[in-house]
C-alpha cells in the first residue's frame, strides 16, 4: 500500500495548492455503475448514448466529483479529512480515456472548527475546465 | 435490463416528488474507492477507522451523494437528465449496511433552459439525514 502522509489544521495556508490526475478507464464507469447503482444508459450504453447531444457514452458526473473528492481525502488536507460540504457545476462532458486533473487551492480557514474551504477545478487533457466548485472539509 | 423511464420538462411540476432507496454494501465501498482512487483508509482500513471519531469505517460521503445522482438519472427526471450543479452537506455518517433513502422535491423551474432544481435529502433506516441538498438538472 501507498504511504499516505495528511496536512493538519495548523499546517494548512490560504492558497495552499494540490493535484491529483486520474484517467477514466472504461473499468471505471462500470465500476461506479455497480456501486452506486446508476446504470443510466447515458453512461453505458453506446446505442442509446448516440442519440444524445453528447453522441458517446460519457462519465458520471459524479465520478469527476468523486476525483475530487479523492483529490481532498488523499492529498490536501489528506486522509482523516472530514467532509462538510461539496459544491460542484459541471462545465464540460467527460469521456472514456480522458486525463483528469483536479486542483485544489485553500481560499478559507475557519479556526473553531477546525474547516477549511478549498476551491476546486477539473481539467481534461485539453486543459478545458470540466468541472468547478468548493469544497469545506475539517482537516485532521 | 429493467425498463426505464423518464419525466421531460413539461411534465414536471413543481412540488413532483420520487425516491431511491440503496443499501450501502461492503462490496460497494470497494467498487466505489476502485473506481474513483479515493482509498482514503476511513473507508477501508477497519484499524486505522478505529481511531478516528466513528470509532469504524464509514462509506465514502461521495458514495451516498451519488446515490443522489442515481435517484435523479433513474427516477426524476429519468434517463437523459443532464447534471449543471449539485450542492451537497454531509450531516451523519453513513455506515456499511444502513439504507439510504434519497428524496428529492422539485422546487424551480426555469423555462428556458429547461433546467429543473430539486432539494434532496438522504436519510439512513432510523430517518435522520445524512446528506441534504439541491441539484439543478436539464430535463430530457
Amino acid at each position: 500500500m501507498t504511504q499516505l502522509s495528511n496536512y493538519t489544521y495548523d499546517e494548512i495556508s490560504i492558497g495552499q495548492r494540490a493535484s491529483f490526475e486520474r484517467k477514466v478507464e472504461e473499468r471505471d464507469i462500470q465500476l461506479f455503475a455497480a456501486a452506486t447503482g446508476d446504470v443510466n444508459p447515458l453512461h453505458l450504453d453506446a446505442d442509446f448514448a448516440a442519440t444524445t447531444r453528447f453522441g458517446e457514452r460519457i462519465a458520471h458526473g459524479m465520478l469527476t466529483a468523486s476525483f475530487v473528492s479523492a483529490a481532498l481525502a488523499m492529498r490536501l488536507p489528506g486522509p482523516g479529512t472530514i467532509f462538510m460540504e461539496q459544491q460542484v457545476r459541471f462545465r464540460l462532458p467527460v469521456r472514456i480515456g480522458d486525463v483528469i486533473s483536479v486542483e485544489l487551492e485553500v481560499t478559507e480557514k475557519e479556526d473553531k472548527r477546525k474547516a477549511v474551504t478549498l476551491a476546486c477545478t477539473a481539467r481534461n487533457q485539453d486543459g478545458k475546465a470540466v468541472l468547478t466548485g468548493t469544497a469545506k472539509v475539517v482537516a485532521p
